[in-house]
This record gives C-alpha cells, sequence and structure tokens, in this order.
C-alpha cells in the first residue's frame, strides 16, 4: 500500500518540481489543476525539466567515472514529438529505435543518422530494406537471420550484436529480457562463433556488443548487472573489432515509498571498472527512466461508490491510456491535484471507465476523501504510456503537454 | 499444447468454412495466402459467413426453446465498420455500446438508437450528456452516481439497471466480472433498494435488469450460469417493472482441442425456463462469440532461429495487434498458409516483432517445418484484435478484409 491509514497523506515522492504549492498539485511550476481546466482530461504532462534532470543525472555518472559513452533515449517509452526535439536541443542525447516508423520519426525530428542506433528483433526484410537506405544508423543484430539478409543488402557496414547474457532484472519477471527461460533477444553464447563467422562472409564490421537485461533494476540489482558486465568478457575475447558496449536500458525508479532510487556512482563505478579493463566505449540506451517520473496523466473523478465492501472511484480513463499496473504490476502513485487541509484518508480503488475487470489503475490505497468532479494525478505514468495506448472501447482520446 | 508430437499436424479446428484445400488455407473460399500476396501483412480477414452463422445459431437456440429475444452485438470485441454494416443488413442484431464513441459509430453504419444498449462503468458527465442527446438508447446503469446524475438530465426516461450477482464465469479469472472479489461493475445487492428509490426519484422506468458474468463461459460452467439466473429472482421480486432480462454476453468458444462447444440447448434451456418462470423477454450482448472464430490474422514469417534451446518463429506482428494469448491466456491456433504435404512436426514458439520478452504468440507448438517467407494464420484473433490494438513501437499497422 502507497499509504498508511495514519491520516496523514504521505508524499513521500513529491520533489522540487512535483508538490503541493497551497493546497495545488504542480509539475514543473504548472498548476495541474489549471492545466486540465483548459486542457480538459484525460491530458498528459511531462516536465521537459525532470527529463533533462534524468538524463543529466546519467551523463554525471558516468563522467565523474571517466566512462567514454553516449547515450541513446529509446523513443518507445514516449515518442511525443515535442518532447523528442526538446530531447535532440539537450545535446544529451541520440535515439534508440526499434522498427521503421520509430526510424523515420527519429529523423523527422532532426536527429542525424548516426545519433541512431536500432535494436529490434524478428526483423523482417521490409525492415531491413528501410535500414538499408539509413547507412548511418547503428544496427545490433540480434539473431544470424538478421546478419544474413542484413549482409546480404549492406556488404561492409559496421553492425553492433546483440547478445543474450542469460540473466535478467527488473521490477517484474516478465520484464526481465534474458535470464533462465529462453527469449527471444539476442544470440546465445553456443552460436556466438557462427555470428562471427557469418558476419565476416558479408564483411560486416563489428564495433559494438549489445546486452539488455530487462526493464527496472534498482541497487539491490546491480549484483547481477555486474555479473552480466563479466559475463562481456568471453564474447570480447572472441572479437577484437569491438570498441563499444551497449549496456541497454532498463535502470529502474522508486516505485513504492520502500524502494531506493538507483545507486547511479555504485552502478557508473561497475561500468568503469569493466569500460576501463577492456577499453570500451559505452552506450545506453534509457527510456523509461527519463520519461516515467516526468509524466502524469490526469483523470476526472465522476464516480465514488462502495460496492462489495470496496470503495471505487470512477475516473474518466482506463487501462488502454497506460497499462503499467494492469500488466506489470508497476503501481501508480495516485495524487490528487487539489488537496484541502488534513482530512481522515480513505481506502479507494481507482476504477478506469474500460468495461473490462482488470481495468483498476490503483487498488487499496489511502487518499483524502474524494468526491466526484475531483481530479487526480497518475503519477510515473510518462513511460509506456501514450505511446504504447489503444482505442479499446474508443476510449483512447487524451491530450498531451510538454511543460517547459 | 495445441498439436502432439506423432508428426500429424491436427487440424481438429477445421471446419467447412475454414480448412486446406490443395495444401491451401482458406476461409469463406477465400484463398488466404492470395489474400496476403495482394494485401500485404499484417493482415485480418473476417468471414462474413461465420460471423452470421454464429448469430443465427444463437437465435436458433433461443427460438427453439421458445425464448422471446433481442441480441445486442458489442461492438467493442471488434468495430471494423464493413462488418457492422454488414450485421445490421442481416437483421438478425442491435448493437452494445459502452462509450459516446462507440455510440456514434453505431448510428454512423445504420442502427436506430432503439436498436443500441449502451452499457458502461464510471459513466461520466460527458457521457451522460452524450446519452441525453439520444434519448432512445437503452441505458443500463450500473451505479447509484449513474442513476442520480442521468436522473437529474432525462427525468422520466426508461432504464436498465446492472446488478453485480457476484458469481462469475470465463476462460480466465482475470475474465470473471462477478464473484468472490468486489468488482467495479453492477449493482451489488445491499445497494438494490436504494437504487430503486433513487429511480423514483427521478420517475425512471426501470424495464431492465443486466447482468454479465464474464467472458468465456463454456458447458461446464452452466451451473453457475444457472445459479446466476436464479439470483436475479431477488431483484425482480423486488422490481415488478422490469420486464426484460439482459444476460449480457461472455459465451465461450473452443480455443483448445478439449474444450467442447458451448451446448446452446443447454444454455437456452435455462434461459428458457427462468424467463417462462418469469415472463421475461431476453436480451443478450454476445461479442467475442459472434467474431472470434471468424477472424483470422495473418503474419509473415521473417526469422526461423534456434535460441537457448527453443526454436523461435519470428513474425512481422506482435501482441501489440492482438493481445489476447499474452495477456489473457486464450491461446490461438497458429496455421500455415500453405501446408506441403507430410513432413515430421516442429516444436515452435512464435515471437512477434515488439521489444517485450512477453511478445509470443504461441509457445511450444508443433507445426509442420517452417522456413522465412511463409506466411500463417492465427486462428480464434477475430475479437478484441485490431479494436484494442495499439501502435507499441510503431508497429501498429495492418489493414483488414470483410470476406463476403
Amino acid at each position: 500500500m502507497a499509504q498508511q491509514p495514519d491520516n496523514t497523506y504521505d508524499q513521500w515522492w513529491a520533489r522540487d518540481d512535483l508538490h503541493y504549492r497551497d493546497g495545488q498539485l504542480h509539475l514543473a511550476g504548472q498548476n495541474l489543476a489549471e492545466l486540465a481546466h483548459g486542457a480538459g482530461t484525460p491530458v498528459y504532462a511531462y516536465s521537459a525539466g525532470r527529463v533533462a534532470a534524468n538524463l543529466a543525472r546519467l551523463v554525471a555518472a558516468l563522467t565523474r567515472h571517466g566512462v567514454r559513452h553516449k547515450i541513446f533515449y529509446a523513443l518507445k517509452a514516449n515518442r511525443f514529438l515535442p518532447l523528442l526535439t526538446y530531447l535532440k536541443l539537450t545535446g544529451n542525447c541520440g535515439l534508440d529505435v526499434c522498427s521503421p516508423g520509430e526510424l523515420r520519426l527519429a529523423r523527422q525530428v532532426g536527429f542525424r543518422e548516426e545519433e541512431i542506433t536500432y535494436t529490434n528483433t524478428s526483423v523482417s526484410n521490409d525492415d531491413l530494406e528501410v535500414l538499408q537506405r539509413h547507412p548511418q544508423v547503428w544496427v545490433n543484430c540480434d539473431s544470424l537471420s538478421t546478419i544474413r539478409r542484413l549482409g546480404e543488402r549492406c556488404r561492409g557496414r559496421t553492425i553492433g550484436l546483440r547478445i543474450n547474457p542469460q540473466l535478467g532484472a527488473g521490477y517484474h519477471p516478465a520484464l526481465r529480457y534474458a535470464g533462465e527461460k529462453a527469449t527471444k533477444f539476442g544470440l546465445y553464447q553456443d552460436r556466438f562463433e557462427e555470428a562471427l563467422s557469418l558476419a565476416r562472409s558479408y564483411d560486416l564490421q563489428i564495433k559494438t556488443l549489445h546486452f539488455h537485461c530487462g526493464s527496472g533494476y534498482l541497487t539491490p540489482d546491480l549484483d547481477t548487472f555486474a555479473e552480466i558486465l563479466a559475463r562481456t568478457n568471453w564474447y570480447l575475447d572472441r572479437c577484437p573489432t569491438i570498441d563499444t558496449l551497449d549496456i541497454g536500458g532498463g535502470l529502474g525508479l522508486p516505485l513504492v515509498e520502500s524502494h531506493q532510487p538507483l545507486d547511479l556512482d555504485h552502478w557508473a563505478g561497475i561500468i568503469a571498472g569493466h569500460a576501463q579493463a577492456r577499453n570500451l566505449d559505452i552506450q545506453l540506451e534509457p527510456g523509461d527512466y527519463l520519461v516515467k517520473d516526468a509524466g502524469v496523466l490526469i483523470l476526472e473523478v465522476n464516480t465514488v461508490e462502495e460496492k462489495g465492501g470496496v470503495m471505487f472511484v470512477g475516473v474518466n480513463g482506463g487501462f488502454n491510456l497506460q497499462n503499467l499496473a494492469v500488466y506489470y504490476d508497476m503501481p501508480f502513485i495516485i495524487a490528487p491535484l487539489v488537496v484541502d487541509g488534513p482530512a481522515p484518508l480513505q481506502q479507494l480503488t481507482i476504477a478506469g471507465n474500460i468495461n473490462e475487470a482488470i481495468d483498476l489503475l490503483a487498488e487499496d490505497i489511502f487518499l483524502p476523501p474524494l468526491k466526484e468532479g475531483n481530479l487526480l494525478a497518475l503519477l510515473n505514468a510518462g513511460g509506456y504510456g501514450s505511446a504504447s495506448s489503444s482505442n479499446h472501447c474508443m476510449r483512447g482520446a487524451f491530450s498531451e503537454y510538454l511543460l517547459l
């Protein structure tokens, strides 16, 4: 449970750019109730400053540890065009894309080809033909089939190889992209020599070794992260042309009060040790880490009613707009946009407007009393919200605002 | 597992309008490989005749048992406009909708207001204002809040009340819309008298009692279904103006070989006994039941490769186009569009092109050997596919064809 029923509305999540001022929730200096008044709901608001700060924090940690690095934001997490444009203008990152559509979008918002990495699985010939027309994009191949078919089309191209380190970490077992269960991602160790030989047969120049271990690793997972880095030695030993290690994304953020922020000094130290020992440049592809806590989804309460012993708060949006809580057990923090002085907390369940029983945005949380017409913010909603939303039940309409 | 490894490709699912002819899979007389050749992939194909047959089967069973009934297709399952138009022209059904967008769509394709039921939860004032402008639409109210706010706007309107029977049935626990765990749907028994009193205070005329027990009930669930019908007596006793019982949707279809088709004679007999005892008209809202086995999703194989001991077959679409297998454990049947003579079966896992580890469309199934360029049909893909698809990873493009 996010809050305990001691009648104090716990705002453990508050920070400089996200807090109540005179009882009104502000993000990046914007009174969110005022924003919603003009925009209507459902509305997503993203703090550009928070995205930049999340990015700068990674840059600073890696720089402190002397790691030569490049960051490629994984735009699948959030592709709101103003946000992508803003990121380009920070000058601090490129983009990681995973489909021809995303590749074109990256170019549309001004990123140059050499600022784009392409990391995908189940790559089709249509995909490869788009890659062929973008010769400077950095492609990470994750299967023998991709190496062969890319080689046929782009002989001599410089590529990366994505490996499956057979070890994963993340918020949730379904979000571990490598581990005991075989996954579709990456080359396994027993096929790596074959991959090298195949790449050589097309004169493909292997420059990068890539892995991605999952989504949402935090400090307790850093031993696993270090073990994955250690496992890359086996591959690096066998391919001396590799001068860059792409460590993927998956950096986690605190979702509940008991989570500690990822210890970036510890993280960067692990990376630095490995990079220096092997004289490697480092690339990384954070997605959710940059945008998750920068974004809120604002919904309006339309119903407050006890049913079967549960106090349900009905809102005008559902899991089709943001499915992380329903499908991945990633809890949102629910924050009323307006809080009027102290009041006994109520145990509430926030129910969306989709005709599915699973459509609950938060269960058994403690909040000040709510009534019809109140506005709520779902915090930590900035990633995998709009980008993977659907029009299920024709409830897919929303707007998005970049707060600058 | 859908097929056993005895080297016989088991086509237990074949039927008059879905089978191989000279090794080519046909749906509704259409060679699907030829369709895909013209349409490209991903492509959904829907057999209009199968939808009509599924509908006619319900009509026939209810008619045999002397049940006065009306069927309202729940369009949230599939809202492809040609399909909705076709259904209108069958003359056999109205539409059930759950949002203002769906209501407008139903009107756009020619359904009259009185051919439309509106059944939704977490109803907003904006929703109610749309309902106010459609006075003949049959609204099922599922909360005191909706009754009050509808009453304020539409004094004297004829309505239905959705109850929560506190008993559910379906393919999967998450698909049981009523049961031991409190759900957001419907009025609970302890609030029903209050609901009647509230409706009276706005002169609302209560004509219909509505329930929905879940998604995917089959013959073994019919005892539960009968128990739910029996539970409606308590409500009917308390509201003599009710002359119609809406039994919702949720009728299941065989998803695996061990499933038996729902025994519609048994089902209709239960309904008939109850309807006759209480002199009730019956309404029902089948969605998936009408369209699920009428629709296939065709994808192209781009990768066939062993990884970590699993033979992965990569295809050019993912769970963002059809999420029932990933999120609801509803297995698709995978059928190659072309089968060349007898061959040893292979154990395969079908992997989509979305960058998530969960994106597996079928796991550990047995099929004839596949290679790059082959086309596969996902059978039982007609419901909750296109209608709830997303553009996750910008892999959301597909086309749809109605086969007439």
